[in-house]
């Protein structure tokens, strides 16, 4: 990720609104941003969410080369814009859920605030790294729930979109995968990395047998050995069988078999059998090949003695829906309130600044997520955002804010995590989910509340506007 | 695109694989490989190869610098072979469609030629950057079909997978976007940019009339203005056309007025009609929120008077497939044609070397593409490729050979065009295809057969496979 021209990340309107500040002279006007999202993907009970440590760097190196400005001055630009823009830098401060936290709808899963030109021109960087890895991540886990303890290994580089297959292969770690075929994601971010062989090598050699056994001699500790490139039961598990015989006369043990294609429930059961048969039994059975979610449930229900999943088109694109939804709206403008009205209260957004209150009962499980004003310390009862009449009194409960200041003035003030301790957070925040939230099919909706307080200045802002007051 | 490791941008099975070939002595064996599809995306009856010029220039960058040899030798690798990559440059021959060509299942797109390691370890690549530039490059082909001569433009980056936004712009335009919104990809390729406001923009004044203005006042002869941020027929049009008789009064014409959310049908028919009763003729409609090709066709049944249609997450993300399930294939080693053998001759392999030829009739319209080996000149009748009775001659038709030599050792030894260019030469190719195979539901078949001597061949080394010769 060290794209010179960083600065260029961004949709034009950005850079034409930006111009505009600048000549209206509004560049000392302050603002505050949220991104949050209105549909959890995938018609999953939450959102797994993930980007935020890359955004950080991304923002910190944010920049207008002289590339860029020529550019610009190109396209029709001014050029005492394009002068600012060269020594522009990101200044602003940004409140955050941690990374891998669970999120819902509604709720502002992170707040930029700075002045107008700094925060309205990030925009498209914020929504590009946070919607991606969050669908990533939720699709990731939603993967992790179905494959239990087994290993599950991210295997989407070659269907991802373009270098896009880097930030996904991160989010899929961070969301419950073990590992990665993706070596670049690996370098970049620490990633563990697996892979063992392509049909086309077992077609490199003039029989299954000799590329199996020229495989194994190479690489005697690390053998998976691709069992489907002619006939899975026929040869391929035969083949395997005699070469991890002959790895056992040489002291090693083979790893496993894959398979790639045909009934992968029915083939794993004639494979451990076959395996088993030949005193085996600690060969791991992996299987790849369109695999997602429901295939791994559907395998589940079929009890195939599956060890280790490779999933990759369907996790690293996001399928069927292929992205979030989030939106990063203005909420306040020199301090004052800001929102958008729409005709439909839900399309509207929630006016000035927040934060997250998260209640939890006795045992820690989660229970609720309120919205309220910054300045609230504690409030007795939330309110349903679109509903008045529904309330949950939270006064009790023990409750948690789940935003931390990670930027301040353009810089990162909180410490680096590794993918795996971020991983590791998001596990352990999911685990204190309720399990009703978590099934596939209407799964139990979180309740989202906002305080009275928001409520109230919501409400007086759509008044005022409809010229009600 | 200047990731300095580019090289890791593999599975690491390439490497495990590429890592067995060096130290078994097979740099020597010459193979070739095969890039093609087996599934049409979106139900569409043709696909837009497009990603080609990407490919080439990242196989020339394919390096593994300093880095990358540390990160490879800590993951396991052995210093012989690390040492053996420093120094690692793709020679391979490559011989493709042309980039924007119109493209069916099964038919080789591109064949790449070298020694097996070289070929083998750019597998990945080939497959990310092709299989995902000519996904979205289709998909934008969809939406121009149903939008006519009216400007589209791509607006998707915020809901892109990441970087991989950049290509899916490119892609977008080679399939028929007039421009694009994402300023780094129009910095990159070359392409028309094009931007205006967001809501954050009205939001960040007073009031609508004065945002408006302050608009028009910096950008007089580019103004789109955005109506939909409070109230659409009763405030954003108002004020729009009072803007826009300001800016008359001044020698300026409002370009547009955008409309970015509720019923796109009733909002643009009642705003043409305010414009129109305001003498403002001129002034062009510009639509977005959630397009794609059937919103598009909709808006048209119902006679939408839209000029301009910003086009954004499901065409950068290929929604609803999100990914093209291309492979990449081994069909020759040393000269000798190789074949993968599934159950099913469907997921079988095409054997040797291959090449495409495309018949027309005397107006030039596509009727057929042939796969034929590659020393046939001239074949009178084409196969099914799986079911055997059924043919199609083609003796006496039109034919041209849709493959040239584009990489020789390494080095790209065609003119690189501009992406217009590109997008040029695919409206030419596609106006070329008969209509029944462009229509959203159940497209006309396009026939793709293989030569006699391919189906002998092939059918030859299954029963040898099957030691039934």
């Amino acid at each position: 990720m060290d794209y010179k021209q960083i600065g260029l990340m961004v949709d034009k309107y950005e850079l034409t609104m930006a111009q505009t500040y600048f000549k209206n002279n509004m560049l000392d006007h302050k603002t505050r941003f949220d991104y949050f999202f209105r549909k959890l993907p995938f018609q999953n009970g939450y959102l797994i969410f993930a980007g935020l440590q890359d955004l950080l760097r991304l923002l910190q190196q944010f920049r207008f080369d002289d590339q860029a400005a020529q550019f610009l001055l190109k396209d029709g630009f001014d050029a005492d814009f394009v002068d600012y823009l060269r020594s522009f830098r990101f200044r602003g401060t940004i409140y955050s859920m941690l990374e891998g936290e669970v999120a819902f709808p509604i709720e502002p899963l992170l707040c930029v605030e700075g002045n107008l030109l700094e925060t309205q021109i990030i925009e498209t960087m914020v929504l590009n790294v946070l919607n991606f890895q969050s669908l990533i991540a939720t699709k990731a886990a939603r993967v992790r729930h179905v494959a239990g303890d087994r290993a599950v290994s991210d295997f989407g580089l070659r269907r991802a979109h373009g270098f896009g297959g880097v930030h996904a292969s991160r989010a899929a770690v961070i969301g419950g995968c073990d590992s990665t075929s993706n070596m670049l994601a690996a370098f970049q971010y620490g990633l563990k990395a697996v892979g063992t062989m392509a049909h086309s090598f077992v077609q490199s050699f003039d029989d299954e047998l000799t590329a199996f056994r020229e495989y194994a001699r190479f690489n005697p500790a690390h053998c998976i050995l691709l069992v489907d490139t002619y006939d899975t039961l026929r040869s391929g598990l035969p083949n395997a069988i005699k070469v991890a015989k002959e790895l056992e006369a040489e002291g090693h043990r083979l790893v496993g078999i894959r398979i790639d294609s045909g009934d992968l429930a029915y083939l794993s059961k004639k494979a451990r059998q076959m395996l088993d048969e030949a005193g085996l039994q600690y060969v791991k059975i992996a299987v790849s090949n369109q695999l997602d979610e429901y295939v791994i449930r559907s395998l589940n229900e079929q009890q195939a003695p599956i060890d280790f999943f490779g999933v990759g088109t369907r996790l690293v694109t996001g399928q069927p829906d292929a992205a979030l939804d989030g939106v990063y709206k203005l909420s306040a403008l020199n301090d004052q309130p800001r929102m958008k009205i729409s005709d439909t209260l839900i399309k509207s957004t929630l006016p000035g600044k927040k934060k997250v209150v998260r209640y939890s009962n006795g045992e820690g499980g989660f229970l609720a997520d309120a919205i309220v004003l910054e300045e609230e310390q504690q409030i007795d009862c939330m309110y349903h955002p679109f509903e008045k009449e529904k309330h949950l009194r939270v006064s009790g409960l023990h409750q948690e804010e789940l935003f931390i200041k990670v930027m301040e003035d353009g810089e990162i003030i909180t410490d680096q995590k590794t993918v795996e301790e971020i991983a590791e957070f998001s596990r352990q925040r999911l685990a204190l989910l309720p399990n009703e939230h978590k099934r596939f099919e209407y799964p139990h909706i979180y309740k989202v509340g906002i305080s009275k307080k928001l409520m109230e200045a919501r409400d007086a802002m759509v008044r005022q506007f409809r010229g009600e007051d």
